[in-house]
C-alpha cells in the first residue's frame, strides 16, 4: 500500500487544501494529513480544534486519515511507512521554500519523495492568512473555506470582537 | 496498476532526467518516458536515435517503458490509461511554464494529475541544451549524462567537424 | 477624454485578451486595442486575419476602437493623444519583460504611464502560443478564444492538414 | 468623476509613494491616498503623525485627498465610490503578494480593478522597512523621504537614543 | 591590498558560508566576516558565542578576519578600508533582498561594490534558520555545519529540553 | 596580478556593459572583456564592427583589453591566467540563466570564480536586443550607449531602410 504524507499547519484548513488532498487520493492509496505541531507559534486554533475542523472536512474521503505530529517530519514519514511527502504548489514564493524543505527533508531521508501538486487555479492565491485576515476584517470566506470552517472563524472572530 | 507518463524532448537524455525517473519509479507501477515528436524543431538527434539512448539508458529499469508519441499529451495519457504525468522542477524558469503546461492539459482532461518531483540539487542547472552546448564547444559532458549518450555526443561533434 | 492603448500581436486574440479589454474599459474613456505590426516574425494569422477577429471579438464594447501601427509604441500614443498604455499581468516571466518594456517606453516618452492590469485568474496561464499549440495538435480551445477565433482556427488547421 | 484609492501603511511616506501618487493622478480624476489601520502591528509613527506627514507631503497635488480606514479594502472602496485601487509594483516579492491581494479583492467586490503602477528606477529598491533601518543606524535618508518625512525620523531616532 | 567584508548575522555559521568565504579568498587580498550586531533580534547564539564558533571554523583560512560591528555597513567598509562587500546568491528570495540592500548601500556610498558569488549546489536551499530548526527537532545538521556548530548546537538544545 | 573576464556577445556594447566594466576595474587588476564568438547567430554588428566599438568605447580604462574568443569560456580564461569571470545581475530572468552558466562553468573549472556585480539601477532593463529594436524602430538611444554605439546604429538602420 502506498502511503502518502500531506503536512501543513491548516490553521484553518481551506478548499485549497482540500483541493490538493483530493488529487493526492488518486495518486495513492492512503493519504494522512497532519498537522505539524508548533509549525505556528499562535495560531489562530488550537490543535484540537484544527483537527476537528479537518475531520470534518474530510469525511467524504476514505483513504484519508486525519493527525498531528511533532519533530522531524523524516522521523514521522518512517513511523507511518510513507513514501511521499505531499505539497500544493501556487505561486514562485511557495516554491522556493517549499524546495528548500524538500531538499532538507531528503538529506535526512533520501527515501521519501516530496510530489508537488497544482491545486485548481482558482486556488493560486488562497492561503489560510489570508483567510484569517479576510474573516477578521468582517468579510465573507464561504468561497474559501469549507462550511463548517467558515462556522468556525465567524464564531472565533464574534466571540473576539464582544 | 498506476501508470504515469514522463514525456519530454530528451535530446540528447541526460542524467537529470534519469533522477527524476528514478524517483517517479518508486510512487507509480508502471513509468513511461515518451518523446514529444515535433517538440523540438531542429533536434540534434532524430527521434530513433533518440529512442535507442534512452532505451540504453533506462534499461535497469524494470517498470519503465520507452515511447514516443504524437499530438495531445491528454490523448496519449488517455490511451496509455495514465493517471499522472511527472515533471522534474528546478528552477523558477522551469516553474512557469511547467505549471502553464499542467494547467492547458488539466483543462483539457481534468483526470490526469501533473506530479512535480525534484531533482538532486547537482541537476539543478542542468538540461539538454546546456549539455548539447558544452559538448559542441569540445568540453566533457561525462557528469552530465550517461555513457551512451557521452559517446553519441563525442561521435555527432565529431562527425560535424570533419 | 483619457484614451488607453492596449498593444499586442493578438495572434489570435484570446479570452484573456478580452478580459483585460473589459477592465480597461471601466477605467478610461476610450481603449484602443491595436497590433504592433512586426511585433511577430511568423504570425500564424496575417494583419488583416487579426484585425478581422479582433473587431468582431469586441463589437460588443462602445469605447473600444481596433487599429494596428508600426514603429514606437510611443510615437503611435502620442499620435492618438493616449495617456495609457493598458498591459496584462499575468506571471512572472510576463513581469519582467512587461516591466522593461514599460521602462524604456517612459524613457522615450516620460507622459505616458503603463497600466498593468491582473486578467480573470481562469486566464492565469494562457496566452496565444499556447491556443496556436492546442490548435494545432487538434485539441479544443472554445474555452480559451471567442467562436469567431475557435472557428478560424479550425479553418486554418484543417486547410493545412489537407 | 473616476476615483481611485492608494491604500498602504505609510510608516512613513516615501519618495516612492509619491512617484506612484503623481502617475495616479495622471490617470484618475481624484486619488485617496489611505492608511490601512492595523495593517501594521507596532508602526515607528502613529496613525495621527503619518496623515501629518502625508498631508504635508502631498500638499501640492490638487486632486489628492488624504484619509485612513478600517476593515475590508473593498467595503472602503465602495464608501468613497472608487473604481480603482492603485499599488505599485517595484520587485518580484512586491509581485506575488500584490496579485494575492488583487485577486482576494475582486472575488470580495468584481466591480473594483486593481491597477498597478511602475515607479521611478529610482526606487525600485526603496520601501518604508528599509528607511526607518537607515534612519535608525544614522544614515542619511534625504534622498528617499520628502524634507518633512526626514526631519520627522531625525526627532523619532534622537529621541530614542538619549 | 584589496579588502573584502562578509557580513551578516552568523546564527550560527554554517558549511556554505565557509564555502563563500573560501571563494572570496581567491579574489581578495583579505576577507573580514563579521557579525552585523543587531541585525537578530533573537538570537539562539550570542554574539560572543557566535564570533567564538566563527573563529574557530576559519582558523584554516590565513586572510580572514573575525569581527563584528554596529551601525550602517558602509561606515564600517569605511573604517576597515574596504572595498567590497561579498554576499552569497542562492534563490530568487535572497537576490531580490540583497539587490535591495546592495543598491542601498550603493546610495549610502558609491565606492563600495557589493560582489555576488554563487556557493556549492549543494548548498544552495542551506541556511541559518533551517539548520536551527533541524537541529531543534533533534535531526542531524552533521552535513550542514562544521564540527565545532554541530557541537555548539547539541549542547544548545539538549540544555534546553532538561 | 589579478585578472578576470567580462564575456558577452555585446552586440552591441551599452552603457549598461560599461558601467558594470567599470566596477570590475576597481576589484581586479586587469579586466578582459571579451565577445563570445558564435554566442549570436545573426548578429547586427559583426565581430570586427563590435571589436572596434568596444575599443572606441573602453579606451578611458587603462586597465581593459578588449578580446574575442570561440569555444569553452573557462578554456579561455585558463590561457588568460584569469581567476575570475565578471557578469552583470539586473534582473530575475538573468539570475537564473547566469547562475546555470556559472554553475556549469564550475563544474568544467572548479577554480574560476564567477563574480556578479549589480549595474546602476538607471540601467536595470537595458540589454543589447532592446536597444536595437528601439534603434531599428527610428526612437532615440543616446542615453542607453556609447556616442560611438549610436553613430553606429544610426548608420546601420539608415542604410538598411535605403
Amino acid at each position: 500500500m502506498k502511503i502518502a504524507i500531506y503536512p501543513g499547519s491548516f490553521d484553518p484548513i481551506t478548499n485549497g487544501h482540500l483541493d490538493i488532498l483530493e488529487r493526492a487520493t488518486s495518486l495513492f492509496d492512503k493519504v494522512i494529513i497532519t498537522i505539524a505541531r508548533n509549525s505556528t507559534k499562535h495560531p489562530l486554533f488550537t490543535e484540537e480544534e484544527r483537527l476537528k475542523l479537518m475531520r470534518e472536512a474530510v469525511k467524504q474521503y476514505k483513504q484519508v486519515e486525519v493527525d498531528s505530529f511533532e519533530g522531524l517530519l523524516v522521523d514521522y514519514c518512517r513511523t507511518k511507512k510513507a513514501i511521499a511527502v505531499v505539497r500544493g504548489l501556487r505561486a514562485i514564493s511557495d516554491f522556493e521554500y517549499e524546495l528548500q524543505m524538500a531538499l532538507m527533508n531528503r538529506k535526512l531521508n533520501p527515501h521519501i519523495q516530496t510530489v508537488f501538486l497544482m491545486p485548481n487555479e482558482r486556488y493560486t492565491y488562497l492561503n489560510s492568512t489570508i483567510v484569517r485576515e479576510i474573516a477578521r476584517l468582517g468579510g465573507d470566506v464561504r468561497d474559501f473555506v469549507p462550511p463548517v470552517v467558515k462556522a468556525a472563524l465567524d464564531k472565533k472572530f464574534n466571540k473576539k470582537k464582544r
